[in-house]
């Protein structure tokens, strides 16, 4: 309403102006408003730059997404030949708009939630006329004083039972679409079918151009530069755990880094972890529609999709620990550590990260690949070494603690939370890694070679 | 469709009982087709009462589920009454389908996912009629040959365009709903209005009904029971932090518990943080749904509504600590250290996240009532009173490890994690929590008193 109100304003400006300009006193004013004019066209000018430029960077980071507004459209255009054409036309009469509100409803960016769309919106077209039929053969023998009521009370059962039921998590993660399109389809047939006389008839040839509507979907959906699901939840996986390693390397190699100052900032790549931690809701989703996609590439039929939510939980858990790591490192405990005993720890905790990251990067190769690496139980095995090398070194430091405490200028705030961080912070980031590989593990063993 | 592989087992079943049953030597494999229908039908009836179970649970958990049911049932009925009642029948005709459209699509749970998709739908019909009709009126100027080009070439672009349009993040959060009726609405009256002549006509007549479909909407579901998405987002909000403050206690009480064995799991009131930790996208959702609701009860027209998503975002990064520290409960550190290095610091620990719990509770308390709460700063006051405390403890602990590190059995690998948890996962916690403060204190000065 921005926009409409800054018209207006440019409306009154222009009318004043109109209005004002002959009266030469208020001149000034006229110059005025029309100043106001032109920095208010200004302002306009500027947020659609700002537009322009937003945009053109979402499409040249993906440019699947400008394909996709293409083949929107495509489809549309496909759909409006059934009114162009004349023996189309004859075919399918006024009924083509059904066609049309299919491709519009229906057709989403990928083929996953395309198919998701679809195969609800024509179960539930089905399975609710159906039922509209039979409840209104069974009002028609009632008699036609009757007819309405029996139609009404039967509709709102089922609209609230249908409503009710799409708070059930099931049901909400695989049918809620279809749900809507069941009542509308009750609705529309069951009360519509007051009024028309060939019920069966009207309902015929709409499901027909909701066919052709819906094929027309798919075939644009899938057959031009298709985006699927679970590709991008593929990929997703692997890229997140790639942050993950970087984020591991960058908080250590941070939090020992000795030209730091306190309340310095982390730098770009350890911040990935941020990635990883909102990435539920998009996951989730991407799952749930990569269940409805028949087989493409190497994904097979049934794929173990579940089992990419899991992985992600786990990089979850384990990003929560790399959050208080990066916590550790920006806050003031790291810098003002005594630098000797940082020093003795920097060179195992760094050698620990190093394996941590190249463990984490192995899984994700793995993920990415859909192999079994034999290598990963050997990194597994570095990153198992280096861990207890840093107890060792921590055990060790403990001992030295307890002869130097005086020389340091603040033994007691200073030299306890300093051993700390690294043993602590990295044994549960240690542990979720190792529970991440399991995972991983077992993914690899469904997935097969 | 296991329901329905049920159903054809047990026609199969029942067809080979049938034909079996005559043959005496074959009676036994009828008494074996015969219980394994039994069986099936046990399961099927076993999934029916799992089903009816969860639903009635989820009506017991929060009956205004189960009042929204009933209301989107009541707006449909009210629509469906444009098909019995003659005189109104007469007003609308046929249109009356798109009352039934409107309501089916627009009706949601909270009064604010209503708003928006009305107003969405509203500003979409319009501006997408709008442009259709000066489309339309272009093309018929320019001779019945280029008509269909021209339309289906100003479908593509503006097609292609809205749908591009869907993948910015402000156009996204905002008007998803209104891009995909634009393109609708335009596809309708720009293509469909080639075949009927008197477009104007009838793009008047569908507004119209659209309209009074709105209105039943907006009527049954801001006056029936209305569930406010404002008010939603407050008491998550609160209850999260509540949540939160119970496990920050449960955590330290776990962890000094002297009973619990090694690997234990924490109490259910300590996982309450997970809650917190999942929280996001149901906020996100409610806080842009909250902006297009009108002013009520104690929410202002203008109410802080991304206030709360801050509030949030600070209280995920307080989690994510609550996380690590719930890790070292249960990891092995806590149940190997040497017992009187633990009663030397479970006074000052619990005593910390007592005060801590307490802030997190004033604080929710003062976000819950919108009121700027005096105590709140004593009794944040009285928490840092308390880690500074704890610091003193664990200087004083360090100089005592100094001295009893002999009679310890394991003195290296025990005495060491043992002192660090509380003071490293206490102290982003602190911080976390101050800034959990700081931000509450902020949201009350613009939610006033």
């Amino acid at each position: 309403d921005k926009v409409i109100r800054q018209r207006a304003c440019c409306a009154l400006a222009l009318l004043t102006s109109w209005v004002v300009a002959p009266v030469r006193g208020m001149v000034g004013f006229a110059a005025a408003a029309w100043w106001w004019l032109l920095s208010l066209a200004a302002a306009a000018r500027d947020r659609a730059v700002g537009f322009g430029r937003m945009a053109w960077k979402i499409g040249a980071d993906d440019p699947r997404k400008v394909a996709h507004g293409f083949k929107m459209a495509l489809a549309l255009t496909l759909c409006s030949m059934f009114y162009y054409v004349q023996p189309l036309y004859a075919f399918t009469g006024h009924n083509a708009m059904w066609a049309v509100l299919t491709v519009v409803v229906v057709f989403e960016y990928t083929v996953g939630g395309c198919l998701y769309k679809g195969l609800n919106r024509a179960m539930a077209t089905l399975t609710g006329g159906a039922l509209a039929l039979g409840v209104q053969w069974v009002a028609s023998k009632s008699g036609k004083e009757f007819e309405p009521f029996i139609l009404s009370g039967s509709l709102f059962v089922f609209a609230s039972a249908a409503t009710y039921s799409r708070f059930m998590p099931t049901m909400k993660a695989r049918f809620d679409y279809g749900v809507t399109i069941f009542i509308l389809t009750y609705t529309l047939v069951a009360v519509g079918g007051y009024r028309v006389d060939e019920v069966a008839f009207m309902a015929q040839h709409r499901l027909t151009t909701i066919a052709i509507g819906a094929a027309i979907c798919f075939a644009v959906c899938a057959l031009i530069f298709p985006v699927w699901a679970g590709q991008e939840l593929h990929d997703q996986v692997a890229r997140n755990m790639d942050k993950l390693a970087a984020a591991v390397e960058g908080c250590v190699e941070d939090f020992f880094s000795s030209e730091a100052e306190a309340g310095a900032v982390l730098s770009e790549r350890s911040l990935g972890y941020r990635a990883v931690l909102n990435a539920k809701a998009s996951e989730d989703s991407l799952a749930n529609l990569a269940r409805w996609e028949p087989a493409h590439g190497a994904f097979r039929f049934r794929h173990p999709y579940p089992l990419y939510q899991k992985i992600g939980a786990a990089m979850r858990c384990c990003a929560y620990c790399v959050d208080a790591l990066a916590a550790a490192a920006t806050g003031s405990g790291a810098h003002h550590a005594p630098p000797q005993a940082k020093k003795h720890l920097a060179g195992a905790c760094a050698a620990l990260s190093r394996h941590c990251a190249a463990a984490l990067r192995e899984a994700s190769g793995s993920v990415a690949t859909m192999t079994r690496s034999g290598r990963l139980a050997l990194v597994v095995g570095d990153m198992n070494a280096a861990a207890e090398e840093l107890r060792d070194e921590l055990t060790c430091l403990a001992a030295l603690l307890e002869d130097d405490d005086v020389d340091v200028d603040s033994p007691d705030a200073a030299d306890l939370p300093e051993p700390a961080p690294p043993l602590i912070e990295v044994l549960p980031l240690f542990t979720a890694a190792s529970l991440l590989l399991e995972i991983c593990a077992r993914a690899e063993g469904v997935v097969g070679a």
